[in-house]
This record gives structure tokens, sequence and C-alpha cells, in this order.
């Protein structure tokens, strides 16, 4: 089966809202094994709105469209809907208790625009929206099928997981052959010295086929396989996984949608460990992503986001002098602040980071992009020198990744060698 | 003019990669007055590529292409400019001196897939990388524009501004009728209640046009203006503007690409004021976007993630018995804790959160959601209570969003009692 998804909004193609509900969905979509063909983007225009309708069902199994069903008058799907599928509005009671439901949870007045919203085409079956006031609609016509939902992310999320997921998954069962994809995250590692390591992809893969995806966070290795069993596919991608592992183990930390601040999360669980973080640069990134993880209290205990120098001495006990000699972004402060915060919080581990972020800050023999981080444990303490780029918010980026790949390998005891 | 982008690549179709990049092009050249028609994102897939350069060259002024140029070899969009344009590869020695001089500047060896990215489609102009090793192309074909980028974000950025941009800025100006755009950015308060409180959009708008994007951040309120001069367009957009100001200027924070944490960032270093957070639920989100604003080191003195209640009472000087009392998420805590801050670090402002983000930790009366947020300065304190969702990121970033606006209304003296 094949799907097309049409994402409607002037606010995307213009650039001031970023697309990310297509990413969800073709995820969600690639897990049922439907593969999803085509992605496009198209204004809040009544004509080129029923155009891309008219050619998605012409071509593909599954239309699925987000966007323009607010209560406002710049969305227009709802329309664009009754007029296609040569349908009408009708007032629909319980999509009604819901919208007034949700206003008086939030204790908000119910306007005239939201009562609107309880009008739903004839023919379509309603998706309900826990999350939000503008229902979703599903739609069965000539074998294709059409799915229309809300484009704020989370409400549509909501109905993806309440709805659109388990009803596609009971269509699509058992009638498509086994594609099977796993997803190793690296990091610390730039994708062509990955690519080398790997050495020949032929015998690495075996029919298998292998992309590499790149980012600030590290080069993902995506690996997929093709079988008419499942348990064929399954072997396969092991297979693989175990290839690549012996190959480049050391940069993996995780699988497909894992992030590096959950993997972390549980590696302190695990082995009942404490943390405590000290910024400088990151400002606060470092913490806010651990802490982004569910449970994280159990392990976090505080982080100091030491932005001045006063800060440093005070709060970490750096050495005044230190910061004097060395400058606020060297080694030697960087041990000081990683040593600091473990012994004022008294946690197992002490994680701290001090670096350039730029665009300004750079003197003689400090340029951009310089940042140093420190792991402390009651016995050791490893401090790296990272060179990064130009742009701050990637440099803060970057650094927090790399940051907590140090705090990964301490743990497990993964040395630097290679 | 018009334009059809092009984004190569399996990992967006899939979910894998979010594509950040379209929207970014999409704000560049809607700022040139050209409209992009329509975004596509499609797969790695020879065949499909050329089917789109050709439907795009047919159909629109400026076809442009991202992804699919790196060094591995599920890359394709380079074979794929060579079949199309009927043209070969050559080797360019200016790009080979950028390869060695890229990989010099950062102490690693080249491969020889690295080198092999020196051979460019020998009908086009090279677009150089200042940040990666993938040079871009550009060519003018039966008076279309056919361009193509690396799919990764800075490198594509680089090429967009040092080469693309400026080049068809030259071709477009005086061209063109005036549109003119303006984007306010509200926050606290929900899309529907903003449209009422606007009133007729008719008598608002006189012609103009409005949308509303909401988000987890606010509702942006886009205006789109159009006339034959500039002066006239410049007119009826600051009109517009100044009657949206006197109906909600409150919730304005903002306008364009403008981030609150830049605008809080002006503000206190106009007035020489200088800040410290302690944050709890947050995570230091809240001090890691302050940081994200160059400069930001001259008013932000410190932030505490106070997570644990201990790091609570020794740095912020809470009382320990209030927060047996009362909990540690209850506005007595919020206050003392963005009082503690202040004092600590000797700062004219004191921030500070507390709450429950989910998916756990609620209690009878503390639903998950619930957030107190103090700012305190010498001799005032403001604590508001919040209910946000049940999503533990976006909490996380509503909390911040309202946090900042809490610190922008406190330095402006604005109120809440609308």
């Amino acid at each position: 089966m094949e799907a097309y998804l049409i994402t409607i909004g002037d606010e995307i193609l213009i650039g001031q809202t970023i697309n990310t509900n297509a990413g969800y969905i073709g995820e969600k979509l690639s897990g049922l094994q439907i593969k999803v063909a085509k992605d496009v983007v198209i204004p809040d225009n009544e004509e080129i709105i029923i155009r891309e309708f008219d050619y998605g069902l012409k071509n593909y199994d599954i239309v699925l469209v987000t966007g323009g069903l607010g209560p406002t008058h710049d969305d227009m799907t709802r329309k664009c809907i009754v007029k296609y599928f040569e349908t009408e509005l009708v007032f629909n009671e319980g999509v009604f208790e819901e919208i007034k439901t949700f206003f008086a949870k939030r204790n908000r007045v119910i306007t005239e625009v939201n009562k609107d919203q309880a009008f739903v085409p004839k023919i379509a079956t309603v998706i309900n929206n826990r999350r939000g006031t503008a229902p979703g609609t599903w739609i069965e016509k000539d074998g294709k099928i059409f799915i229309s939902m809300p484009g704020v992310p989370h409400e549509m999320k909501g109905m993806m997981e309440d709805f659109v997921i388990p009803k596609l998954s009971e269509i699509t069962r058992g009638k498509v052959k086994t594609i099977l994809m796993d997803t190793l995250l690296t990091t610390g590692i730039p994708e062509s010295v990955l690519y080398e390591k790997l050495g020949s992809l032929e015998e690495l893969l075996d029919g298998g086929k292998i992309a590499f995806l790149p980012s600030q966070y590290g080069v993902k290795v995506r690996v997929t396989v093709e079988a008419e069993e499942e348990k064929e596919a399954k072997n396969k991608l092991s297979q693989i996984e175990q290839r690549i592992r012996s190959k480049v183990g050391r940069f993996i930390y995780g699988k497909g949608e894992e992030k590096l601040e959950g993997v972390i999360g549980r590696l302190l669980a695990d082995r009942a460990l404490t943390l405590a973080t000290a910024e400088s640069c990151t400002g606060g990134l470092i913490s806010s992503r651990i802490t982004d993880v569910s449970g994280s209290s159990k392990y976090f205990e505080r982080g100091i986001v030491s932005y001045s120098n006063g800060a440093k001495v005070e709060l970490l006990h750096v050495d005044e002098d230190t910061i004097a000699e060395h400058g606020a972004v060297s080694e030697e402060v960087c041990r000081q602040m990683a040593e600091g915060v473990r012994a004022v919080s008294g946690t197992d581990l002490g994680l701290a980071v001090t670096g350039i972020m730029g665009p300004t800050g750079e003197s003689e023999h400090k340029p951009i992009g310089l940042v140093y981080i420190g792991v402390c444990d009651e016995n050791n303490c490893t401090i790296r020198e990272f060179h990064f780029g130009d742009d701050r918010i990637l440099n803060k980026q970057r650094t927090s990744q790399a940051a907590l790949d140090m705090l990964r390998r301490h743990v497990l005891g993964i040395p630097y060698d290679d």
C-alpha cells in the first residue's frame, strides 16, 4: 500500500512553521509497512487543495491530509472535502459535547467559531480530538482511504494514536511481505570515517540496504532488509547489526527513536548512580535534555548554570587564580567545575562543560567552537577538548551531545583510543 | 516568479529526519518575493527524481533541490543532474582545493569518497560549500533556474547566504509588484480568544489578508498586503499593525523571526538589568533559551536547576517546612525560589518555575500540567498559576515561554487584568 501525504498551509511554504507532521506520520506509516510515496506541501487555496485530493486518490491507496481545520477563517480543508466528495455538513451532537467538555475543563468560554466545528462532512466517520476542538475525518470510497486531521501536532498525534494507526493496522495485517528496518544511532564519528570503517558494504549487507543520515547529533545508520517471512527478515537484520557493531560499536549509543538522554537515563537508573551538571557555554541545555526524560528526578540531583565567573567560584568552588591564569575556557577550569559540582551536590558523577559558542568571544589562542568537557566520578576524571563550528545554536547542541556521550562512555568504561 | 522545492531523501519520508530545509528556503524566497508554489519530498529513486526535475522545470520558474549530495553511495542527485541535463562530470580543481582545506582545518584525513566530490556537472556553475565537502550547483537553461544543494541544513544555509540569495535577489529586483508581509508574535492568549478580540476582520484589514498560526509558544498573526508601490504597501501594513496592537497589544512580544529570549535580552540589556533563574520542572530549558542569545552573559548571571528538594533548600534557601507543608509545586515554594535565586546571585531580577510536567507525578489536588511561575525584583514579586496539558516536552516548552513572557511583562510593567 502506498500513501500520499498532503500538508496544507501557507505558513509552512513560507517557512513560518516547520513541517514536523509529515515526518511523524511517515514514521508511523512505515511502521505499518505502508510506504509513503510522496509528501507535498500546498497553500491554503481551494483549487489547489481539491486538485491534490484528486491526484492523491487517483494514484495512491491512502491520502492523508493535515492542516486547515482550525476555527479561524483561513482554514478551508473541511470546505474542500465537502466539495470534492459532493457531500454536505451535518451537526454532530457527540463532537459538540466533546468541544463543550474541552472548554469546561480549561475554564474557558466557548465561542461561536468553536461551535461551528461540530459540523462535519456527512460522508465521513468522525475522528475524535481529545486534545483540541477540530474533529478529524475518515472517508473510505472506491477502495481508497482519505484521512483529514488538524495541523496542530499534538492534536494530530492524539488522533493517529487513538484511531488512525489502529484502524490502518487492522487493514494492512497479513497483506504485505516483510520489510524490516533498523536504525543504529552513532555519535562522535564523521560520516565519511564511519563509511570507511565499515569496509565493503556488499559483504556487510548481503542484499540489505544502508543509508547514512548525518546531523549535529551524530550519524544515523539505517539498515533495511526484505524477506518473505518475518523470521528470515529478523535474522538478516540482526546479522547485519552485529557486523556493524563489530566495526563501530563504540560509537553506537542507541537504536531507532532513542535519544541519548534516554540512554543515559537508563544507564544511571540501572546502576543507581546520581548525577549533577555544571554548564557554562550550553547554558542549561544539557540539564534540560536530561530532564526531558520522565523519571529523571531519580538520578538527576541538580544543575548549575555558572554563566559568570563569580558563579563558578561561589557555587562550584573553582579557584579564582586558575580562572585568571588559564581563562574560564580551559581544561583546568573544566576539571574544577566537574569535580566541584560533584562535591557540592554529593552525587556519584559530575559533568561539566565550558567553551566558546560564538559568534563572538574568540581570542588569539581560543577560537570559536573550542569546548572542554569533563566527567568525574569518585576516582577518575576525564577531560576532553573539542573543536566545533561557528554556529552558536549548533555548537550548543553538538556540545550537549558530546557531553552526554562522554558520560555514556564513562559509565560503560569505553575508552577513546579509536 | 514561482518556485518548486524538491527535497530528496527516504529518511524524510519515513520520518527519521525532519524537513527543516524547505521551511528555511521558503522563508528566504518569500523575502525575495518569490512565491513557493509547492514543496515536495521524494525518495532516493532515480526515476522519481528525474520525473520531478522535469515537472518542476516545466511548471515553475525556479526548481530548488536539496539532499542527495553526500559522499556515500545512497546519494544520487548528482547522477540525476548529469542524466537529466545530458551533461557529464568534470574534475574541478577549485572544489578539490576547498575540500583539502576543509579537511586540513579539522585535522582529518581526506578519503577517496571525499575526493570524488570534486567532480561536478559540466553545465553547472559551482556553489562553494564553506561548511562541508559537497559542492552545490546552479544551472540556467531555457529561461529556468535549477539549483541543487546538500541536505545538511547548515551547509545548505551557508550556500543560500553566500550565493543563492544574492544571485536571486539580483534577478528579481524591479520585476515584481510589492507584496509585504508582517508577523506579530503573541503569547498567553488562545487562538479563538485572539480572533474574537480582533472583531470584524474586514474593518481591521481593509483589503489585507490575515492568518493565525498557533503553536506551544503562542499564536503568530501574519498580515499580508499588496500594492503597486512599496510606500503604499508599507503604510497599509503599518495601519493594520496599529489597529491590531490597539486591541491585543499586551500579548504581542515581537515581530517576524524574533524569539522571546531575544526580546528579553534587549529589554534587560537596554535597562542594564541582571537576571538569575531557578528552575525545577523545566530543568534548564529557560536558561538554555536565554543563553541562545549572543551577548547574554551581559545580563544573565547564573541559573540554578534545583531538581531535588535538597538543592532547593541548599542553593536557594527555600524553607524545608514550606516544602513539607505546601509541597514543592506550590505558590509559596515558587515565591521562595524566585526571591532566593535573586538574593544569592545579587541580580536585579529572579525568575523561578516549579510544576508537574507529566506523564507521572500528579496527586489529588495537583494535576499534571500545574505550574507556578514567579518573577521578583527588589520590591515586588508576582506569582502566577498555570494549567498546561499532559505532554511533558510541550509542557516544558509552554512553561519556558510563559516564564519569559512574565519577565517581559514585569520589566515593561504590563498588568494581567485582561
